[in-house]
């Protein structure tokens, strides 16, 4: 049945706690009478013609339909030759920028306070490229694909969207000093965007350096965009700062709107199914999500809720150091929404 | 002149500060009556036949007769197709392994306490072939190279140290879930020492776990081996959990004795000759320095009169927070080296 100004939106709840954080996501939007309905999806992959993996065409064809999607935590599949899920994913549907904001949670405590940065991760192609050869016994090579395509992409991303989240600067993370052509590539594409967008301050630094002063003084940092690699690293280390995967929101963007938004944390198998999951990273995904497809008052009401939460201390999951379970915390979420009416 | 018991290091003081901070370390091994004579090198590369970039042949003589080296900061050569100074010693000397012990300093203040552990960085191979070529108009790649020979080296190189150095663990950092070949070969030489060497615990992490591990909780992690780029990365983000490059030492180990200490922090132009600098760094270098050459009182004696100068904060250099120059930190130490006899 088809609701008037309802978005319907591709769920793949994921193995694991998966199912658990989804229905909190789930129940919390509900609270919030966010106008989004659910398809929900599996993506285990299978296997096609000539033993390529794909993501099974139902699910395909709902995420091309909707364009919009938010997933749960996905198992590794253990059959060689198997790629990562999150690999498939992003490559099935060109998700070209993953993008991860990294904001200190006032009242879960880390050695850290104020951070307030985004890490934008080209998604596609450098040390993900998948090439690689056995030259002769014993000396392998692994190829870093650096496109000017990919590179000019990414770069005009991070820039647009330091413009629509009103932030001042863009850092481009590179080793040009090493990899001369392949980064060296990537910081020209970088460089004319900056040329391009004048109102955003443009910096550029070695990823080395970006690291150690990451951890002597993240609040020195604000949008940066570097190759895929390094963004791995590099987004990994920012969630650490604010109190690790477990609060750490995941958007994959490709083109024309579609995307998809994820809590990057794994599927804790030990704790699964016994309601004491923390669904935040998802849920704050879920928020980026709202954001991303222009629902910023519902965004800020569940967004507020969850950190107010967080912030009194009294209904909080275990990993965040309280006792409760995760239907309490979701509750305690969808309390204060309801609150807000 | 030859003096009985002494040996020769080839010192290479460096730019910008190197010279002043030389001169610090000159003068603590001095008071300490330390066992060392010095032989002065420039290393200022020149280019030879072909124009090969080379550093010069007294220099290297030097180096080929004493085997030991201790290096100051050096700036980058502006020339159009100069190789990194530091790239170029490394591969002249096949300085193979990059060992930068990170031990968190008492009484000076960094967001984390108590760490205590040593990046090994395989230095000659990896992302640092310099390999790297245009496929056709604006695809570039770079070449990863890992061999079977390096690998194996490094691997073996990071349990002997753990167990000379009475460290309980080694993990391997690595990225084989992406590049399966080459991080793979790498992993599987890991391993293989790890065999040979059953009293040192043996673990291995994906390098983006380690990096939010470590801004958690860097207590967990003793001996840490990795190929080449990512060594450049976890060494420079562990510099910054115990001070910055200022206060960290690193070695580059070759065969059959061969070693560059340096510090590896830069050369500083803007106080360059104004008696500021910090020669912690370069002094912790050449505290290593002594204790790979047998000489272990001497290291002791004067760590300890370098750490207890800082942890009574009574005369420090200026980025250490202290109002003091070079020579009266350089000083401090030194009364404190002489009153220990
Ligand atoms: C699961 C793995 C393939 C993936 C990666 O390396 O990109 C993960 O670490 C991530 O950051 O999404
Ligand atoms: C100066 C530079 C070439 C070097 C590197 O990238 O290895 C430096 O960062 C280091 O860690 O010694």
């Amino acid at each position: 049945t088809f609701i008037r100004g309802m978005q319907t939106v591709t769920l793949i709840p994921g193995d694991g706690i998966g199912p658990e954080i989804s229905a909190a996501v789930m129940n919390i939007f509900e609270a919030a009478k966010t106008p989004i309905s659910w398809e929900e999806r599996n993506v285990t992959a299978i296997q096609g013609p000539g033993g390529k993996w794909m993501i099974p065409p139902d699910a395909k064809e709902s995420m091309d339909r909707n364009k919009i999607g938010l997933k749960g935590p996905l198992k590794t599949p253990i059959a060689a030759g198997h790629p990562s899920m999150n690999l498939l994913l992003r490559k099935t549907f060109d998700l070209y920028a993953n993008v991860r904001p990294c904001v200190s949670i006032e009242g879960y405590k880390t050695p850290y306070t104020d951070v307030n940065l985004v890490t934008i991760r080209e998604n596609t192609e450098g040390e993900y490229s998948g090439i690689e050869h056995l030259i002769v016994d014993g000396v392998v090579q692994s190829i870093k694909l650096i496109t000017e395509q990919a590179s000019q992409r990414i770069a005009e991303y991070a820039f647009e969207y330091a413009r629509n989240n009103q932030r001042a600067s863009v850092t481009a993370v590179h080793k040009a000093n090493i990899m001369r052509m392949s980064d060296g590539l990537f910081l020209r594409k970088c460089r004319e965007a900056a040329e391009k967008h004048k109102d955003v301050k443009f910096t550029e630094m070695y990823l080395d350096t970006v690291c150690l002063n990451m951890v002597q003084d993240p609040t020195q940092f604000d949008v940066l965009v570097m190759p895929n690699l390094y963004g791995d690293i590099l987004s990994d280390l920012c969630a650490g700062l604010i109190g690790g995967l477990g609060v750490t929101p995941s958007g994959n963007i490709g083109a024309n709107g579609v995307a998809i938004f994820e809590s990057v944390h794994g599927t804790a198998p030990d704790i699964a199914g016994k309601d004491m999951a923390n669904p935040t990273a998802l849920l704050l995904s879920a928020v980026m999500m709202l954001r991303h497809m222009g629902l910023h008052d519902y965004a800020k009401k569940i967004e507020t809720a969850c950190f107010d939460t967080i912030r009194e201390k009294k209904v909080l999951t275990k990993d965040l150091g309280g006792n409760s379970k995760c239907s309490e915390f979701t509750e305690a979420i969808c309390q204060r929404v309801r609150d807000m009416d």
